[in-house]
């Protein structure tokens, strides 16, 4: 085995999910990642805690989608019971292709996951952790070759990441403490409220309420938000390409919509339910080793100089108590480069200005 | 997609597990059984059940027992709810390779085994049924080209069922009124006392008490054993050959034992618990479609003309309502074939000579 797929492993079990021995882990295994599989079942071993492998298949979901005649039953009690019990769940990604379910028609989408709300708060509520194994079509969806790719994806993924949760922690002091973030650059100019909300140092841990390896950011949930703002960054929504998606806030909730590519599959998502057309959440990427856009929202919404936006649910991480945020069965990602002439400013004061923050 | 893996999904789903609208129906996908899990998820979502997918790997389990210091956690509460609720498990065996866990030390496997007794009840509970979906591994095992094994097994699986349970039904009630069956062949006179016990006609369907497609047998339950059976088809036990074995019953437990390869796999086995020194199950093949040993015993158990017993735990099905039969973390099937001069009869009357039945 390459060694670093078993220090992904490690850092998975170890740094991110903090298992400890007598957890009840669910491994969630995609169709591609058998032998980061295989490393995570070793150190689980290592560490004494217990194993339920299941199968994370775009072709199994898509074949059952596409055949079932959409009247799904709510919350199967089964699942639910399982991801209730369950401490952690590790996800992971690792597709043979990356548009394995693109023809399953948006509703029947909407309507499983409408059917499946309570079973996502289930898993929201454990340890969970989402990564990337680095297959080929991963490799293909980035336009790289499978080793170069591979290079970029460890890089990316096996870092110092105690030191850079130190990094992140200034900019969670200054959300925390902020109201109002302003975001322009060419095409955007966008004001969020904030106020009274907690900001999350993605540090790639549970223990820092940060739920993806890699990460490298540091989110909130906005409260308000007005205006306009487009992402430049290429994207795949739900199997689909979208580009230049435009995006026009009045009093929090999306008044306006355009894209120059997939604008259909953005007219599903903002018609899934009430929430998805607010914003769950605000990102701001700090991960310099994730240097170039690949396609892949685990890695793009990190990269150092970019901040993104989510339309649907709002991590209860980010709620003071008892709060509850934008409740909504989707969560899309959506990303903006913060590039020559970009400002980020919280309560008027500048934190970014041409991409780069204020103490970089 | 292959016509046979769609018509094979089919069966599975609606002759041998009886799947109906709103069941909650755990899949467990072998390594190499993907392209059959697509073919059942259509399956699952044409009659409206629930899905959730396992994922059946012999090497994450391999990675994990052995970084495991055995002490394992009894029946994890997530993983038991799960299967306290499920309505059916289908079990989708493909192994890309038939020994990939085995060098996990015998020890590691049967504390891994005792330790989920409730796990394994909950699954029996459920209307489980297993079947193989036909890989290169298992081809190879057979000694036969992939091609030619994939005619194999869907000419074994793909049958008229209903037509095998017509003629299964006359051996069930010769047994069901029965008391003792003996079983000679070279090296075998074997005395089973099958009094009161229940004979299933498995007729590869949940409705018949049969969980394994194909099948084509007729089992009970003994409740004493004695005298010497030499088990000739060679087979493969926890990952190990073995050949040649022969066990000597004296009061329904194993007095004495030896075997021509993997003696030591066998001991282990016996050593387990107390139930798996006594038989679970005596079988009679009756697949006559299954034409040759292929070293795999969810088809070698069913060849017309063959006997199996297994070590271990008895199914329900053959016991009297609140009968307790042979208790045990395993279920070791061992088969011996009736051949020229074989004889096997029920209360002295002969059902089977020279290894063709006395109505065929």
């Amino acid at each position: 085995m390459d060694d670093r797929i078993r220090e992904h492993a490690r850092t998975l079990v170890e740094w991110s999910a903090r298992i400890e021995a007598g957890d009840d882990v669910v491994v969630e295994v995609g169709e591609g990642a058998h032998d980061l599989g295989v490393a995570v079942a070793e150190q689980l071993g290592e560490k004494g805690a217990n194993l339920l492998a299941t199968y994370r298949s775009s072709e199994l979901q898509r074949a059952y989608l596409r055949a079932h005649d959409s009247e799904f039953t709510p919350d199967p009690d089964y699942e639910r019971a399982l991801y209730e019990r369950a401490d952690s769940v590790l996800i992971l990604k690792g597709s043979n292709n990356t548009a394995g379910s693109a023809d399953v028609p948006g509703d029947v989408r909407q309507a499983h996951s409408k059917a499946r709300q309570q079973i996502r708060e289930a898993r929201l509520d454990t340890d969970w952790v989402s990564t990337q194994h680095p297959t080929r079509a991963m490799a293909q969806q980035a336009g790289m070759a499978a080793a170069e790719y591979r290079e970029f994806v460890y890089d990316a993924t096996l870092r110092d990441w105690a030191a850079l949760a130190d990094e992140q922690a200034r900019l969670k002091d200054i959300l925390d403490d902020g109201e109002t973030v302003r975001i322009r650059n060419e095409g955007t100019d966008l004001t969020l409220d904030i106020t009274d909300r907690i900001a999350v140092n993605s540090a790639a841990s549970v223990a820092y309420d940060s739920h993806n390896l890699p990460s490298g950011e540091v989110f909130t949930a906005p409260t308000d938000t007005a205006g306009v703002v487009t992402f430049d960054v290429p994207m795949t929504v739900q199997g689909q390409r979208v580009r230049e998606v435009k995006l026009t806030f009045k009093d929090g909730v999306v008044v306006d919509f355009e894209a120059k590519q997939g604008e259909g599959v953005i007219e599903g998502v903002l018609e899934t339910d009430a929430g998805s057309r607010r914003l769950g959440e605000l990102g701001i990427g700090m991960n310099r080793g994730v240097d170039r856009v690949t396609n892949n929202i685990l890695f793009d919404e990190k990269m150092g100089g970019t901040v993104h936006l989510a339309l649907g649910s709002a991590y209860d991480a980010c709620l003071l108590e008892a709060e509850i945020g934008t409740d909504s069965a989707v969560h899309e990602d959506l990303i903006t480069t913060m590039g020559e002439g970009s400002r980020l400013t919280v309560d008027g004061e500048t934190v970014q200005e041409d991409g780069q923050f204020v103490w970089e």
